[in-house]
């Protein structure tokens, strides 16, 4: 009557020593490895520092993650490479419908390249993790850490559910999920839909984000863009999507030798990165230093970029000043795109997509509410536990000099005071708010 | 990476023919062997035929329900016995406190016993199956023809959907489920609270009913007292429950010879019964031909008895004519139970304790709405045939007599028309309503 067991996954289950999260460096952001080679050609001698920041403080890191497990899970991270089967999908396949997207000369360094080590310490009940050494392999770090961080958070918060609580419980966050996917159904059925996952790295698990990207690849179809996990790609037959980050105006910045240099360090980017990548992964990341004055001082060239991700700002403001933008430079949004990635969720992303409809592309970069969504899912003890925290993994200095954002909410700036300041005054404070973050 | 695939598991599924609902003969209802029990030493001559009937007539059960499947899973059926493990277990386990509760001359009997033949024909797009022969063979289908109806109703609904699909409607189903365990839970927190389950004949499917057996026991620990479905009482440990249903006074007044033996069917059964068994299993099922004039004509002894089942009355007027009664007869209710069982869900399982509580003991028997409630749970199309229907498996004739059956509702009632004026003139009609059937 009963399944016969399977012995040797049994005898397999209780001698492993550890579970790995993640097991495979292509386990990370496409973004990563766009940005890691140009780091790669431009930039090979920069040294910088990444480091974790939690911005949840109520959440004491210290007190729901082991340390002992937080190194090894670490420990295992360095421990991988890049399989021979990853590379030669990497140098093979089409992305953004290009062939051949990376350098060989990168590809190369990949084939060798192990993450570097890290720092470990604590400090009021937060761990203080930092990666230091050149930027195209600390570089590397961000996503595998924040991926750790947070799934071992979970595992802790899950430790003591019976089998069956777990059962419940994934059994409702499937649920919550898919009501969700079901208003995206609906959103689908009005008029065009662009989704793609960004949420590994606040994901609630490996194997729940995949679970999460299948759903939604079930759910929305040939509106699913694709995904920013470049392992998930690769198994599932997906776009890997991503194009760049704030570490790279962040680094530009801290290199900056004066005000000048400092006010056009953003532009400076988005010329480099024009130099190697051309048609859709030419995206604005315009708001490392304010939206606002960064359009009101972009050279002409950068309104003609193909998309636009506003990433700190309400959505919709966000999106209707890029729109005035590109009228105000002569260009046609409808031939472009914008990609809101700032914490979306169903109700935002309806409320986005439907006031955008028609007047551009909208491309929905959903990520945490999408991998780490599990409010309302476990009993009332645990529920606070699985709840997903706001923690980055940013570059805080280069070359020895401090890095510095402020965004378009200063509730987001990182970096000491006194350049915040600094930089405040260079780059003016117009269209910068103050607001609460949630994820 | 991925998990080694059990080769022989695999070849085992892809070259099956045919998946059982029915694998033992343990999996039916506990009353059908107490009651299996009186009948081979008390009536082994008499011949009965039971039919099922679908009496939500708006579900055609020809459109949803394979013909050549339905003969395969009855066939099955038909081919099996008794496993030796399991005459041992019903020889040697204590049920209702109580050792070697059966006869070893039944227990020899049911050693040998197989299903009876039946007989499968079509009406108006209904299946028309009729199993004859000795009662005490005829009155086993009843509990197997219901789940294997129910289950194969289930696959037929859910057979186009993705394994994605699936994924999500029984998550949906868990969550739905655990939302009213949860609800039990902070009921057992006011009270005392006793649940059973009853859902083996309306049941989705077997692994479903599993499922939800376990899910209550986890939930609700030692407030769960049982389960109708005595191989889960086997497997899961826990007590096998249930006592007689309506086939006892529907044969016993189909045999009667005029109307003042018809009069007094009901409570021969009861003498009968208690000829037989002692204790917490003298449980009244008074509604068979109305509970008003079968609680007023009773003997003097009837009130004596442990528990009552009112199976056709609205929950609280059905409980609360028991306690008037009892209280008349100068019983104690909080030395005896009620046992509330008709179409029960968590609403009125809440409403039913509360009002109860403190009067007497409730014993909640759950069926259909525990063991098949999916409402919600798939997409709009498919939503409809997961909705569990009233079907039930009766005695229609006994040595030649048609069998008759009034209840509380007169829209239960079954039974040619003419022997239903009969029935309800002898019986008199006081307190019988007609309410809508659910389940």
């Amino acid at each position: 009557m009963t399944a016969r067991v399977d012995i040797a996954k049994r005898v397999h289950d209780h001698t492993w020593k550890l579970d790995p999260i993640v097991r495979t460096l292509l386990d990370t952001d496409f973004y990563k490895l766009l940005m890691g080679s140009l780091i790669h050609r431009l930039h090979p001698d920069v040294a910088v520092t990444f480091s974790l920041v939690n911005r949840t403080k109520s959440v004491l890191l210290c007190d729901e993650v082991d340390e002992g497990e937080l190194r090894e899970q670490l420990d295992h991270a360095r421990s991988l490479k890049f399989e021979k089967n990853e590379l030669i999908w990497l140098a093979g396949n089409t992305f953004y419908g290009r062939q051949q997207i990376f350098d060989p000369d990168y590809l190369a360094w990949l084939a060798d390249f192990q993450l570097p080590d890290y720092e470990l310490t604590r400090h009021d009940g937060q761990y203080e993790l930092r990666f230091s050494g050149p930027w195209r392999d600390v570089t590397m770090w961000e996503v595998p850490a924040l991926a750790i961080i947070t799934e071992l958070r979970s595992r802790a918060a899950v430790r003591k559910m019976s089998r069956f609580e777990l059962d419940v419980l994934y059994a409702r966050a499937k649920s919550r999920l898919w009501d969700k996917i079901e208003r995206l159904r609906a959103l689908a059925g009005e008029g065009p839909l662009k989704v793609g996952d960004f949420g590994t790295r606040r994901r609630h698990s490996y194997l729940w984000q995949l679970w999460c990207v299948e759903a939604l690849k079930e759910g929305v179809g040939e509106c699913l863009t694709g995904t920013s996990n470049v392992k998930m790609a690769m198994d599932l037959g997906l776009e890997a999507i991503g194009t760049n980050a704030h570490e790279l105006p962040m680094v530009y910045a801290a290199l900056a030798r004066d005000d000048a240099e400092l006010r056009q360090a953003p532009y400076k980017v988005l010329a480099d990165w024009a130099s190697i990548y051309d048609g859709n992964l030419k995206v604005v990341l315009p708001d490392a230093y304010g939206s606002t004055n960064f359009f009101r001082n972009a050279p002409g060239w950068v309104a003609s970029w193909k998309g636009v991700r506003p990433d700190s700002k309400p959505p919709i403001d966000g999106a209707d000043e890029i729109l005035r933008y590109w009228r105000r430079h002569g260009q046609d949004p409808m031939d472009k795109t914008i990609i809101l990635s700032d914490g979306m969720d169903i109700g935002s992303i309806e409320t986005a997509v439907r006031h955008l409809r028609g007047r551009t592309n909208v491309l929905i970069g959903w990520g945490t509410n999408l991998t780490n969504d599990f409010r309302g899912c476990a009993p009332s003890g645990i529920d606070g536990r699985l709840k997903a925290i706001s923690l980055v993994c940013k570059v805080t200095d280069a070359n020895g000099r401090p890095a510095v954002k402020l965004s378009d909410n200063i509730t987001k700036a990182t970096g000491p005071a006194d350049e915040i300041e600094r930089y405040r005054r260079v780059f003016g404070e117009e269209g910068i708010v103050k607001l609460p973050v949630a994820v």
